[in-house]
């Protein structure tokens, strides 16, 4: 279209591809950066242009991290003994944020999604084994979401850490169920974390 | 935050300046984009980059362009004689997508807002005036938005407009009362063209 000038077009198609963001708000969005000072848009670019090269996994818990081991792994205060498994970094920060949490995780970077191609295989579950095995763990507190696809994971964790002698858990009802962890209110993550259930020990 | 790298957290700080995204979302932004093949985030930045040093505003209408005149007052087929007068760039993005109009635009940058030290002076209304003076204009389109400042700004106009003699006009009734034209359907908007009311000729 005339009226949208190519470079213009560009980023909106850039911010289009991002989730949740449809072609109104992208160029809502690109015009507000357009009207504010140049030096904001440069900005922006310059911490996206660095991203992926400063960030890495953690060998330990497999989170984005610009330090390997990252700082909770290398963190003598926390309790390396208790390993929360989450699905992905952003489920961390959540946990992090409540403050409950001392010991350190490992992200699975996704769910176990049979009908999408992910089995097992395709998440970290072969490294956390590894890591029971390597290590003197205590508890591994399983910290899926209560989607479907996060009870059936926690499930087949369940399953399988049975061959293991380690005590296994997991966050406590508390959260509304089909709820994302992200999204839950920092007092009942915490709640759950405090009233976690024991399933084997 | 412990479980926030630095690189990260600064693209999230970034992210949460931009209108509408609130810490929440910019979070799952960003780990998107860490999920992602690097090369989407460097063709962001790239775009960013680029945007205010590839973007200026046409001397003719006020709106962003790559080019001066922009592509739309430097196009032969358009009627140069029928000025529609809009808000901001994204109000003549959203006209241009209707396919009615066949004319030429001036964008104001703004509306009228007395409580922000928003006057006459802070738009591009002077540049209207010197507009009608120069060329042998035939219609101005009021086409601000229907919400309290941008019928404020058209009724200021309106007035002003009476000094010289040219036809004005204004939008048709059909655009929902307090909506902003950007998120007005098409063909709503096609038909307020279409049916716009003469208010001075």
């Amino acid at each position: 279209m005339q009226a949208v000038p190519p470079a213009l077009e560009r980023l909106i198609d850039d911010l289009t591809r991002l989730p949740g963001i449809g072609r109104k708000t992208a160029t809502r969005l690109a015009l507000y950066m357009l009207r504010r000072p140049a030096a904001e848009s440069l900005g922006l670019a310059e911490d996206l242009s660095v991203l992926h090269s400063s960030i890495r996994l953690c060998a330990g818990c497999f989170t984005f991290s610009e330090t390997d081991p990252c700082p909770i792994c290398d963190d003598p205060k926390r309790n390396s003994r208790l390993v929360c498994v989450v699905e992905e970094p952003g489920d961390m920060i959540a946990v992090e944020k409540t403050g409950t949490f001392k010991g350190v995780y490992h992200i699975l970077h996704g769910v176990l999604s049979p009908m999408d191609g992910i089995g097992p295989e395709e998440l970290k579950i072969r490294e956390l084994y590894q890591r029971i095995t390597d290590g003197n763990l205590e508890e591994i507190l399983l910290a899926t979401s209560s989607t479907v696809p996060g009870e059936a994971t926690a499930s087949y964790l369940i399953d399988q850490l049975q061959r293991f002698s380690i005590r296994v858990t997991r966050l406590a009802c508390g959260i509304p169920m089909g709820m994302d962890i992200k999204y839950a209110d920092e007092h009942t993550l915490a709640r759950a974390i405090d009233s976690r259930q024991f399933l084997q020990r």
